[in-house]
């Protein structure tokens, strides 16, 4: 059976991403990357919501800055904290003593069909496959929530995993294991509303009022950033291929990742036309990965909504 | 009352918006361009089309390379001729003695309400603007059919017209000058099918089959290349908003050119985004440009199908 | 013989350039362009000095603007007038009516065997190409000072002129008109001291005495900003070549622009390689230019020295 | 006392370089990484080297590729096996079980005055930088020989070991750890001549005549390839500044890494400017690298003749 590692940098849509992934599915562990907040906290926060979960999966420290550039700021969107609103207790456990890409080459060495869930920068990843060539064999697929078909978040080209780290994303997308995408065309149609925060808030389960609270500061970060009447929930769409395989539509297509642009650094550029090869054209490049192109956006929110409030 | 000059790289689709624009606009004078194909092609071509539909437009013979970069070739699409399947016989009139950007900073000069509808390579404009740099407060707006809010056909990120010279493209969306933008992913959405292209071959009207003709050949084109069951007119788009403003719906954005990317020269970056200030981001930039979003096709081509039914 | 058209931003060392010139070469007319100072004041600095020089050579007002690119600043070199420490009289001639660019092309169509000197941003040269293909087969070479094959000075790869208006430069260089070309790794290793100032300030001629308070002014320039004791006259080193054969050695080589890199944009890139074709290799690119690579620099300042002083 | 890493691609003056280094200097171990032939080459071509000489120094195989770009390739200079001519016999000694950048990690954690010598693209070391960022503040300094102030090597602007991973490069440059560099406008200057091949195939001591079969090799293809009638040991002069201080003199300047041009990747930009601060310009960066600008070349060569023949 499946298993899946879940490289993530707490971060509200995050939190969700892992508790939905941690119920429904068999993760054999957790890294951490900087991206949403800077590596302290984005491991904290990770642990921290595991713990209030009662869950015992491993978490590995990852790297805390891209592998070129330094790293950029998300306070705008998740506060100080990287998970303001949520208010968990300090987490007592510890993360390993290897790193996040160490914990990454290990697990692929050793298991038989992993996939691997990636909700933030590609850095731990990308370093694993330069450190590691021989676990591109090992990794069956990886589902990366980053990049769009279309508009950017971070700049008018770029979303924000794959803005913070290009190089990186150039390094997964090109390094041979399959892809499956899903970006902004997809996540920012749809998401939570504050009568569901109202919701979470009003569960007996502690958790879910502790998300709701998350939840509650970032519905209005959106609405004061972006103008939108709910909050996108971008990672659970890495997540619900695996649990719900029909609520997301993929398409097959060529992606790569602009590095070197004035405007379009850490754009993915996703090759949407079905052109055939023709005379004095270069052919189109074969395609590398699935690329969300629609989503059940209702579907979705009842499965984050459910699974959030069946924890205790 | 408003007048408009032309500038065109005929071209399949922009001999319809020539002779929709021709019909229902009133021309000062036509420019050509390399583009569709060679500046020789390109020229002989316009002038055939107003001479066949016997109408006395002065042409100017414009620029035969991109700014920076070598032509590139649109034969895979346009064919040899640049409007192959039209048989139409060799124009009698000749261009002009003056140089299309010279016709355009002549014209800007004279006329007090003009608009310019740019529907090829921009690098007549960009010269133009470069050369007398005072015509960007008499041009009251550019129409450019070119780019995109998504995806591209030249390269899977950047359009034909706009990847043909992001020099001169990105010239004419920073100068100040008012544009209204259309796109691919407006143009791309619907299109002259097999039934219509019939439909002009049986007209009695001896200019309505000889587009026909040439529809004819692009469709085949169309099916082949992009495997689409029709013919988008993108150039019509352009011209549309003038004649008929209910068909089409622009929203106001920043658009800038990037011409250095290299997977995304050419791409036209549309910050699609409804960002507010915040702290720690750059701020948004202010909108240069009205950038369609959606049209009417099926009034789009009724349109464009009885102007060309009711050309003698 | 060779007449030569001479396009200039003056500029202090524009300003030495233009009076070895029209003294010693048969000049058919000067263009002005942005560069060391905005196009206003660099036009009535071309003026006033050939006024004051009792020289009546035909002066067209050219391009204000780098064809992308916004203008950039150099009145830390040469001051608000970009002439400082001059102090020449307003002069009472006019430009002609015709634009620099137009001037170029006019006279490239009239002369037989015309060469141009070139010692500013390549705009007006640039866009007399792009308006007239035709003008490449005309003019014999165009000597530039512009660029480097070793270090910048606007930012540490590029030179002012070239950076000033990296397309424009790219388009002179690809143009297939042989370049004569002599930049910073040459024209820094010598120039005028404090003690030939000094000379020039106690000569008699009253235009010596002007020219001797500008460089005055520009060495002072040159010691607090680059740390030299003596003030380079760049772009002289363009008009040598033809007055003096023998006091510049070239090198034949191939040359482009960078125009997209993030830390080069505005480089020429020299192939200084001497490389054969080998296996496996890209072949090296055939010469577009000649390069200067070393100067008799005492002769070029005696020539200076004495031209100045041959000044009424 | 100084202990030194030696991290490299053998690669025939690499050969001469790792010797030299072995002899000299107390070196703690040896990692290998792709460059002058593939990883699988030079690992057994620097194991085959040190066991020809009898010197028992660890050597961890390294990474086999750029960290994004694919692997490029100089048969062209070095041969098949990265050392035609030398003939060596293969080598029975093994790499460590640890790869390269994890033996430049463990190195670093455990020796208080640790150099590095790094004669290759430097993707081992970015990537031990990447994975671990307490490194940075553990070496003391990296002798790099790669890049130029002047012109490349590998293509106009770009010299060899920098173009081949220029993201590398880029990280090691800035990661803050002291450079030391030697590129082509040094090291090009001098090299070992046909008569010094051939005092070397005359010697007694087995190793150096193995080496002079190589460099006999190689001195062919610079011959070939760049019309050089000696053949440049661009390793050593990263090794001299240890053993002979006094042969190459250096400058302290800024150099950053161009990752982005069309023409320039992979480009050492060294600001050889002595700018001050200045009103309207950007204040030059500050130094992070001593710079080599002249060598004592005839002692260069000396020191390795001397040192070659001293092996048995």
């Amino acid at each position: 059976m499946t298993r899946f590692h879940f490289d993530c940098d707490p971060g509200h849509d995050d939190a969700v991403a892992l508790l939905v992934a941690a119920k429904l599915l068999d993760l054999t562990g957790v890294s951490t990357v900087f991206g949403n907040s800077n590596i302290t906290n984005t491991t904290r926060n990770a642990l921290a919501i595991l713990e209030a979960a009662d869950l015992s999966i491993p978490v590995a420290k990852g790297i805390g800055k891209p592998l070129v550039d330094n790293a950029i700021n998300a306070e705008s969107v998740h506060g100080k904290s990287g998970l303001d609103g949520a208010n968990l207790p300090p987490p007592a456990t510890k993360p390993l003593s290897i790193s996040g890409p160490e914990l990454i080459i290990n697990t692929a060495r050793q298991e038989d069909d992993l996939k691997v869930i990636a909700v933030a920068p590609l850095t731990n990843i990308a370093t694993a496959i330069v450190d590691a060539p021989d676990i591109r064999d090992r990794i069956r697929e990886i589902s990366i929530m980053g990049g769009s078909t279309t508009f950017g978040n971070a700049t008018p080209a770029a979303e924000f995993n794959i803005h913070a780290d290009p190089e990186a994303a150039a390094i997964v997308f090109n390094s041979g294991i399959p892809i499956r995408m899903v970006g902004l065309n997809v996540t920012t149609t749809f998401g939570i509303t504050v009568t569901q925060v109202q919701s979470l808030l009003a569960t007996s389960g502690k958790l879910a009022r502790a998300i709701g609270g998350a939840l509650d500061f970032y519905l209005n970060k959106q609405q004061s950033l972006y103008r939108r009447e709910y909050a996108p929930v971008h990672d659970v769409c890495a997540v619900a291929p695996y649990t719900h395989p029909a609520l997301i539509r993929h398409e097959n297509m060529h992606v790569d990742v602009e590095c070197t642009g004035k405007l379009t650094r850490g754009q993915t550029v996703c090759d949407q036309r079905r052109l055939s090869a023709a005379e004095g054209l270069a052919p189109p490049k074969a395609s590398n990965a699935a690329v969300a192109v629609q989503a059940d956006g209702k579907s979705i929110i009842d499965l984050v909504m459910n699974t959030l409030q069946s924890y205790p």
